[in-house]
């Protein structure tokens, strides 16, 4: 990619940084040369973990802090030329049982941090992690950015606004800002702990542990995209202008239903085994059924697409977690 | 309608009940001997006005305070039946400057009612005043429930994340809630003191002093509802079962340049005269272009329509203000 050396030398601030997208980040701004400051708030529940950064501690920034305060943010972002604006409350269950902490992370935090932003350091650019799940239940397969938004959940709304606030940010004010609307993203430094990430943490860490994982309905199709392809659109999303505004979708090929899934990891792993299990009727309501996402738009407007494929990406994620599973329970 | 003798003895709730739209569906519902409890705040700058009830004083209960305030909502709203919320900020320039205030309101405040509602009132119905402000530019003509929602304000992604916070109550949790996604409203009661809830509020007090009104740039084609259409609409969404989960569009034909909507309503008043004026820069970045509804979804399903030509409506709004201008001034 030709974003490779456009960040030497560049201040770069990232919200959510000790967590696992941010963390994989931040290593590669650090390579890039970049002076990198990390913002997280370590809320015990959310994807912040100290050992993300144990290899980089020493060629970072770590301000600990939360995106809700705002006296906070108005120092830390001055000077700063990019913002990968990642914290957020990701768990569905939890914005359902405690709506207003998620509103107060998901959307106020982030119109604050446009505010901020549009006040002290208007010439920043911002890439905001979005996600798939703000589309709910598709209409249609592969979901691209015309599909309709109708998030089933607490979350999903509030994200929904989140991003929105960026895009308008953008056209109003021109705090250069886009958005990455990403599907389930996987790899080294996620959290394990439960499936407040990713339901794939959960079977990694039980894989690893030698029990067997649940695997729910196992029809679903889903596509995945693995952490360092993340952090290739994240970066490119950054440095080019035509991104200015835009949302683009992320996604994996090939789509793949969760039984296969289950059944790669197990040979990936080279052991291991899982049980199938149906949802419970609560579960159920809000599921969305298949989901995979098309991507063209982001493969012609940014050049980007993934270069990791799936069993490389489930062998490197193992691996990382057979060394260090302790790190992550 | 058949809805008429559904809400004889029933307890119904109004948020923004002083204001415009809340106050005309008070009236209605009190000719329905329905027991009618409003909610407002009276803040200066939003639609409420006592004298929006001066006629049916005695046959309402009035309960002056926010939908910020959680606590004495949790009061209110124990035993009633319906539950119309139209409380809301309208005003887009105000969202821009005061976006957090906004964001309470149309966002967090949503939020809060309808947990209150799960709580405390689960049996209860909800009709929800939304906006055609959330499609914001339109990409094709009439716009339909199928359009993607690209708001252009804050207060648009405030209110886009209020209307799913409904929809979202209702597939979740079975608080039976629908959306009205209201055009540009207009009739006796609406704010005329400024254009915080329509430019032709400002028309018509500018027409009723004798004086000029300003109308900017004047091709772009817009519909409009007469209040009491939208009464109607209100009253059905919150009778029929069919309406649960649903947005609706309103609309009004024909759609009509404002231009044209000068003409006709100094046609319509005999008298009083414009002039044509261009958009400073800052207003053109978030003009929409025209717009129009497509409304035969709720056509379809609830069977509404317009009954109130636009020269009807605008003939009985500028007698309205004749009569009572200095209690809107």
């Amino acid at each position: 990619m030709n974003a490779s050396e456009s960040f030497s030398g560049s201040n770069v601030l990232i919200t959510g940084g000790l967590g696992f997208i941010g963390s994989n980040l931040a290593r590669e701004l650090v390579a890039r040369g970049a002076h990198v400051t990390l913002v997280d708030s370590l809320i015990p529940e959310y994807g912040g973990n100290l050992f993300n950064i144990d290899d980089i501690e020493g060629h970072i920034r770590v301000n600990i802090s939360d995106v809700r305060d705002e006296y906070s943010f108005r120092h830390l972002i001055q000077g700063q030329d990019y913002l990968f604006n990642l914290a957020g409350q990701t768990s569905h269950l939890d914005s359902m049982e405690n709506p207003y902490s998620d509103l107060e992370i998901n959307c106020r935090a982030q119109l604050s941090i446009l505010e901020v932003c549009r006040r002290y350091q208007p010439n920043i650019k911002i890439v905001f992690a979005s996600t798939r799940q703000i589309y709910g239940k598709p209409d249609y397969l592969p979901v691209d950015e015309k599909h309709l938004l109708r998030p089933v959940d607490v979350n999903g709304i509030n994200k929904m606004a989140g991003e929105w606030y960026h895009i308008l940010y953008n056209n109003v004010y021109d705090i250069r800002s886009c958005a990455l609307r990403l599907t389930n993203t996987y790899g080294p430094r996620m959290r394990i702990k439960d499936a407040r990430q990713t339901f794939l943490g959960v079977w990694i860490r039980l894989l690893a542990e030698g029990k067997p994982f649940d695997v729910w309905e196992g029809h679903q199709l889903r596509d995945f995209s693995f952490v360092s392809d993340v952090v290739d659109a994240m970066l490119l999303a950054a440095v080019r202008e035509e991104a200015n505004g835009q949302v683009f979708n992320l996604g994996g090929e090939p789509a793949i239903s969760l039984k296969d899934l289950a059944e790669l990891l197990v040979k990936v792993a080279a052991g291991g085994s899982y049980v199938l299990r149906s949802f419970p009727g609560e579960r159920k309501r809000i599921d969305i059924g298949d989901y995979y996402a098309n991507f063209e738009k982001i493969r012609t407007t940014l050049g980007w697409e993934p270069r990791v494929t799936l069993e490389q990406g489930l062998h490197r994620t193992v691996e990382f977690y057979r060394h260090h599973l302790h790190h992550y329970l």
